[in-house]
């Protein structure tokens, strides 16, 4: 999409060598553009009831928490392990070499939310399956997923899909 | 403030014995408490230009993000060592045993930008002046900070308040 995918940054060898870490800080510090990715992750999911955002740490706060004021929906938070306060529900997911969690506060949901996740970008769709689970496992319907980078060849969103979902993305990063 | 205030949740023992831990999250979860509390955040900062809300992980990041929206401006995250993925300067602060380190970007300030700092809660207002000051070193004004909770009997807003910035905060917890 343009106007978004051009103010993505690309760092090469972050976190380690060989990756090609997608930086939206670049994006988000562009009035225009920030303003432009908060209205086009919600669009296509604005016929439904949203009755929370969920976000997932970190980035997936900033791009939720806006979602969530303009549309006027609550804010639920995915934490990783050991973060939020009160009782928790986890699930964990695997990624290359052992697991990782993602938590909810377990009185975060009531009963028959409709929810929408987001989070900065779609690799394997690891954290967010999980993340999915995580919130029907406490009663939520998760409506949709949206995401500002998609990196096909790792091939989350096709496995998000895979899982019933609706999943919106702004850009995509394939072959590069 | 009422229906900010109300809508925080204390819980005892978190993370260790003897802490009150003030969460947010029930208050994000309603949006009509979501809303006021970003629609106040900004409110005695909105005669002034402001280019960047930075918020400081990782509940800043719910907040500022979607105060940024919400006035048109850009987000600037701060983040926790090692998480920026591009050059980063950074500034250490000392905590009641060690220190810590806040980083952003070297690129994320143009000059004299004019900058609203956001965080959850201010305690003691080590994580918020080390942030100030390195706003500053980039180029920044920081024209103010602003904070849903104050703890005012560890003095952090008025040892913000001594480095001449403007606080706003919504509600207080004290003598509890």
């Amino acid at each position: 999409m343009q106007g978004i995918k051009d103010k993505i940054r690309t760092i090469p060898d972050f976190p380690k060598p060989g990756i090609l870490f997608r930086d939206i800080t670049t994006l988000l510090l562009d009035p225009q553009g920030f303003r432009k990715t908060v209205d086009e992750l919600v669009q296509i999911h604005m016929s439904s009831r949203i009755d929370k955002i969920a976000g997932i740490e970190a980035r997936g706060f900033i791009l939720g928490g806006a979602v969530a004021h303009q549309i006027g929906a609550g804010f639920l938070p995915i934490r990783k392990k050991g973060k939020l306060p009160h009782t928790t529900i986890a699930e964990d997911y695997d990624l290359e070499y052992g697991t990782d969690t993602v938590e909810i506060h377990a009185d975060a949901v009531s009963p028959g939310d409709q929810i929408l996740l987001i989070d900065d970008l779609v690799a394997t769709g690891g954290t967010a399956a999980a993340s999915i689970r995580l919130l029907e496992r406490a009663g939520a319907t998760v409506i949709g997923c949206s995401f500002v980078i998609d990196l096909p060849d790792l091939g989350g969103r096709a496995r998000l899909e895979q899982m019933g979902q609706r999943v919106q993305t702004l850009c995509a990063f394939e072959g590069e």
